[in-house]
């Protein structure tokens, strides 16, 4: 059977990052770039005031001159063009650019206005370029601002607005289609009769794919029947990702690989040797199948909730990364201590929901009380999944690896 | 002059955490639950099967019984009421109730089909309970399931839909208006004029404020004119919290807290004891003076758009996460080792910006060539900041503490 790595690498295999978008820079925030932007000007475009204060010429002060006559005053957005003579001063605003001739800015702080039209200065620390930006010292015109492939946060954006960028190319949200299929579900506002119980893998799945950035379409639920399923699956076609929860073990009733196998989705693998998630089954629907010429790709994850989860953290999140352009697109572990000795007994790798702190001495992982693949309320408290390799006995203080879920984890 | 510690308390001391709204449980994701929600019913609410296979008694397991005969079959959704008898064995699928008097299941995998209504069953493993989960064993009807003041994340609103709540009490999101002010500010899209600059605030700061948890309201440009500031100020104060970056350092065009005074706002401390961001105003206009008879808090960040970025970090986050209800609501540092040394020179702590990476050591922090407050485009590069307490040589090696930016470190 499959390791949850060889799985991966399917998944990295058969998806490409999509083609990117220009849209608002606004939208851009947590997309990936794939054009090169360099900048149109120099940053700053002159030299600039840092501080509000007095702008003069630093060899005035070097001179010894302390008492300045005052010649006029720049505001940010002004375009001075009269140059600073000796021994004079002219006051200027933070963000306005500094007048010809001067070349440093003496703060209001450490001044004295004599109220004659002219000021006493504490010229002592006074060097050229002091609280002042030149032109170009952040970014010559035609340097490199972002490069293709990175992942766009809020000092990006702002960076490609301050050059001019106000539509960016980047890698859009995909669409993930959600689909719950079982005769014993009902929705989660409903009673259940006996031998039902409520969807609760639609909006889990729905918030793991906002969490993971894209963009969730909840179908409802499909019943166990080859009309119902076909009808959804279709419909669910109509986004980049489908993401079926039941229906995929050995049963009779498990109706989903042979539904999607009639409507032309090629199986590229059907178990993995991990504890929860072993049933999994990922295909995809090749683009000259499709009814939009585009291709689509399918995972059928076990029906109970906490598989579902750890099957959607493990390989459709890695999915989504990949076609969102992000790298690393595989899940990111992170080394953790155990606060607790912890028996695991299953000879799948198996990732256990745990609780996991962010202290001076690194990260310590704490197993949950958890009873299995059906125990979605235990799995409530955790923020991360410790991966126990091998079954055998995992000692308090060990080193665990641990895949935290969503940004929970260290408060990050 | 106030610490950033000093200034965070001020904040955390006067905006409460706000009041909790009824939501769709699909939109409560990354939100603050405010009610407590106990379980409607046991969970599972039947015992149930965990694997497709035969239901059996396991005492006839037990008692050497090897061949049974199938006595119909439970799908999923079901109600089986006839208790299954001594030497049969009840097809049974995933999710489907337990006939009464079975208390085990044997995997189709370990079983053998004899064609006439007989099976062979390797009943070497079986024990009661086995591949089944009791009711109840997850979780009681009234116990807590997910407690006030929980962060909503997937696992948890799977939870709350397993448990009927189709609709939770969350705190919302707060409104964040963004305003840039200052004459020298053109559109994204424009070219600038002779001492002008692009408006690069306000793209950053309204994916900051996505990135924090709220919803930002952008509302374009003031001018340095008391009348332009005045009309903006009083549409920024339709959202919880006013954002605005210039004019309030001690110019004379510094015009900000003077319009916010006469409108009624109360100033809560104006300086800070950090670099960048020294000049950052903070205040609140008190319910009884607000259009709408409630309490609004506006922050004057500096124009410089690190200075921006990184008060933003430090005081809006703090008040943003605290309106939402999350704790700790204060900045989580982490600690990191410094790659290579480096020489802090000014006597106000630093928040420099850095790129950070997770090793199996741990975090491991690289300062950036960042020059000072205008240089966004160095700091387009960093995912953290490196907190420098004091003007000295900090050492490759030494240990330094972290402010991640987003969720960028770690991928978490």
């Amino acid at each position: 059977m499959l390791s949850v790595e060889q799985a991966c690498e399917i998944i990295l295999k058969v998806i490409e990052p999509a083609s990117g978008e220009v849209v608002p820079l606004v939208e851009a925030n947590e997309l990936v770039l794939t054009e090169e932007v360099r900048s149109d000007a120099d940053s700053p475009p002159f030299d600039k005031a840092l501080m509000d204060g007095y702008a003069v010429r630093s060899a005035d002060c070097h001179e010894g001159i302390r008492e300045f006559q005052i010649a006029g005053e720049v505001l940010a957005g002004q375009a001075p063009d009269r140059p600073v003579a000796k021994g004079s001063a002219v006051r200027i605003m933070t963000g306005a650019p500094i007048p010809p001739a001067a070349d440093c800015v003496i703060p209001f702080e450490r001044s004295r206005d004599l109220g004659n039209g002219r000021v006493v200065l504490e010229v002592e620390r006074a060097k050229s370029g002091g609280n002042l930006a030149r032109r170009g010292e952040s970014l010559r015109r035609g340097d490199l601002v972002v490069a293709p492939g990175a992942l766009l946060g809020p000092a990006q954006i702002g960076a490609l607005a301050e050059m001019g960028k106000a539509a960016v190319c980047v890698i859009p949200r995909p669409l993930v289609a959600v689909l719950a299929t079982g005769d014993e579900l009902v929705p989660a506002d409903a009673i259940p009769g006996p031998g039902q119980i409520r969807n609760s893998n639609e909006v889990m799945l729905t918030a793991q794919c906002r969490q993971a950035g894209a963009s969730p379409v909840p179908l409802g639920i499909a019943r166990d029947s080859r009309d119902e399923l076909r009808t959804a699956i279709l419909q669910g076609f109509a986004a980049d990702f489908l993401c079926l929860s039941g229906g995929v073990s050995a049963g009779q009733r498990d109706l989903v690989p042979s539904v999607l196998a009639d409507l032309g989705a090629e199986n590229l693998f059907h178990g993995c040797d991990v504890k929860p998630g072993k049933p999994i089954w990922f295909g995809r629907l090749p683009a000259q199948r499709a009814p939009d010429s585009r291709p689509h790709w399918i995972f059928g994850l076990p029906g109970n909730p906490v598989s579902s989860m750890v099957c959607f953290e493990l390989f459709v999140r890695t999915a989504i990364r990949r076609r969102r352009g992000i790298v690393p697109a595989l899940p990111t572990l992170v080394h953790a201590v155990l606060t607790k000795s912890h028996v695991s007994t299953d000879s799948r790798p198996t990732f256990f929901p745990a609780a996991v702190t962010l202290t001076s001495d690194g990260f310590q992982a704490t197993p949950l009380n958890w009873k299995g693949s059906f125990d979605l309320q235990s799995t409530a408290g955790a923020n991360a999944l410790i991966r126990f390799s091998e079954p055998r006995e995992f000692a308090a203080g060990e080193q665990v690896s641990v895949l935290p879920l969503g940004r929970s984890v260290g408060g990050v």
